[in-house]
């Protein structure tokens, strides 16, 4: 562990890396002799423009992210594109598909309803969502003007393991596992992850759209939801988040460093890993997610006593293991491990669950 | 002028106190021995807590909002205000007047044409936006829902010197001159203000609300934009702009030690009277505003030739006074004094107009 500090297994808002933290701090009252902070920069200055193109540029490269797309920095959250989503693509037909497999799908379901015919083409409700459904599963609307689903479930530590093919416009929120494998954006119509867990501070939205999907929006959406105004501007309608923007330009230096997405791919599948194997190892652990439906970012698990759950999560916290509890929807433990959690983490971690399972 | 820094007049996002940036800078990697950054932190856990309810109360404080307003710390800028304040609250009868001021309140007014019938109370459209309609001007319909204004208006250098009356719900755009002045939030119906002018770095916008006024939502109002949900989750139905509540808390805290905003409208007229008394003692510039409607936040001002006020804001830039170019919707020249930019950077400009002036 670095000097001072923990090991941060946060849902979100979750770990950034040091080596990126330091150099933020480096670089707050002066950035690149330009004599102020890049949170002073006027977001039409010369400076700003450059982190703003650099940063794009090299997400487009780290993901290949195909000319016909535009990548949006935006504000509001995963929970804006809940709205934003239908007011801008469910003019086709009315209707619109979701795949229910958690949380933040269900909200996003409720949400489009206001705008649109909305049809549940799978849910995971019935086992208490501890399982992603499988291909032939998925009733997919025809009319639908496009799909939906999530493909990391934060709170129940579920990931889609595919990429459905449902013959419409694919739209997926992928706040909790983007860049930590490389995906092939073609397939998908929208693209959106919230910042705040594998990519920066929290504030910023990052928005991957096919750019002919765009300017079909409902004649009420609010200026800041429409896709058109924000690719015609290039992000810039209005002041952008700026500094988070500069952040995630450093986080994606490091990335770079780390072998990219592919490099990440690989780490990932090995840090889970080492905590479902502890998990499945144990006497008094079980992992909630079912196999071939787990999460490689957000590991959930219990014991069969609430009482020793609340045992291990403040033995953990003590030892300097932080953000280990759970949802409040599904108690227990979890334990995210983002791109930015350092493999020593899980496997610290991991030491301890085994140590907790012998003593208890 | 500290160290490496340069006199920043930036419009916005704008100067933030050294002594801030300092602070954030010391504490980046292991906030206040939590181990961790607070980029990093979890919006529920404790240390966040106490960051965004210290940051709340000590607003309240500064600013003397009533209890029965509530405060809320929400993205998107103003622009998304622009549509939520007539999505949450133009139900009422359908209507609503605006002043029309500048560029802003102008967006704002077009924006709200979507939701509602909107009349134009006052506009100075005719004379380039170079004044403030004076009360007895204000043609406010009476079954206007709110009546909307922008109270500083950053790009033409105007500032409302009075709170108009107008027998309805008053709007406020607060955007550029927040927390520079006392305000008697009792006399709003909602204030409103992106923080990257005078409180923090852009992705943070404040909105005071009266709460009465929440829960008229038109129906396809979108989730995030609905005062009422904002109010009942305070804040925080999705990730807030954590980094950015923190640094407002920060700022705040200087602008305690400043003496409040009783304090920054002594300095902010001293200021800013430095530099318009520069501009109309010299033979060469002009100031854009009319006396009795000028900004003490954003000074604009001129020569009769475009060449010159090139050749001026070259010779400025070069001698480390930066942003001082205008908007390209007035051209000329403008100097940003937001709180945090000192009174020393003021005079030398000021200086360094009288300068130009002798010699060119």
């Amino acid at each position: 562990m670095a000097k001072d500090r923990v090991y941060n297994f946060s849902a979100g808002p979750g770990a950034l890396p040091l080596s990126v933290l330091e150099r933020a701090a480096s670089e707050m009252t002066n950035y690149g002799g330009t004599g102020m902070s890049v949170m002073e920069m006027s977001h039409r200055s010369k400076a700003f423009i450059k982190i703003f193109d650099d940063t794009k540029s090299k997400f487009r490269s780290i993901l290949s992210v195909p000319e016909d797309y535009e990548i949006l920095f935006l504000q509001g959250g995963a929970s804006s594109q809940f709205s934003m989503v239908p007011l801008n693509l469910i003019s086709k037909t009315g209707k619109a598909s979701y795949a229910v497999t958690g949380n933040f799908s269900n909200l996003a379901m409720k949400e489009a309803k206001k705008f649109g015919e909305i049809s549940i083409a799978a849910t995971s409700e019935a086992t208490g969502h501890d399982r992603i459904p499988c291909q032939s599963e998925l009733n997919v609307d025809k009319d639908a003007s496009y799909f939906y689903y999530c493909s990391n479930n934060t709170i129940y530590g579920t990931e889609w393991q595919y990429v459905p093919e449902t013959g419409t416009t694919l739209v997926c929120d992928m706040s909790s596992n983007i860049l930590s494998k490389p995906v092939d954006v073609s397939k998908y119509g929208i693209i959106f992850a919230g910042a705040q867990k594998n990519m920066a501070p929290a504030g910023l939205t990052v928005v991957i759209i096919r750019k002919d999907l765009a300017g079909n929006e409902l004649p009420y959406t609010p200026l800041m939801m429409n896709y058109k105004t924000m690719i015609d501007k290039d992000s810039m309608y209005n002041t952008p988040p700026c500094y988070n923007i500069y952040m995630l330009g450093l986080v994606l230096d490091w990335l770079m460093e780390q072998g990219g997405v592919e490099g990440m791919e690989k780490i990932k599948s090995v840090k889970a890993g080492v905590l479902y194997d502890a998990i499945d190892n144990s006497r008094l652990f079980k992992a909630h997610a079912q196999p071939g439906s787990r999460s490689d970012m957000n590991v959930t698990f219990r014991t069969e006593s609430a009482e020793l759950d609340k045992k291990f999560i403040a033995e953990a916290t003590e030892a300097g293991f932080v953000n280990v509890k759970g949802h409040r929807l599904t108690e227990g433990m979890r334990a995210s491990v983002y791109n930015a959690v350092p493999m020593e983490a899980a496997e610290k971690l991991a030491d301890f669950i085994r140590e907790f399972d012998k003593n208890n």
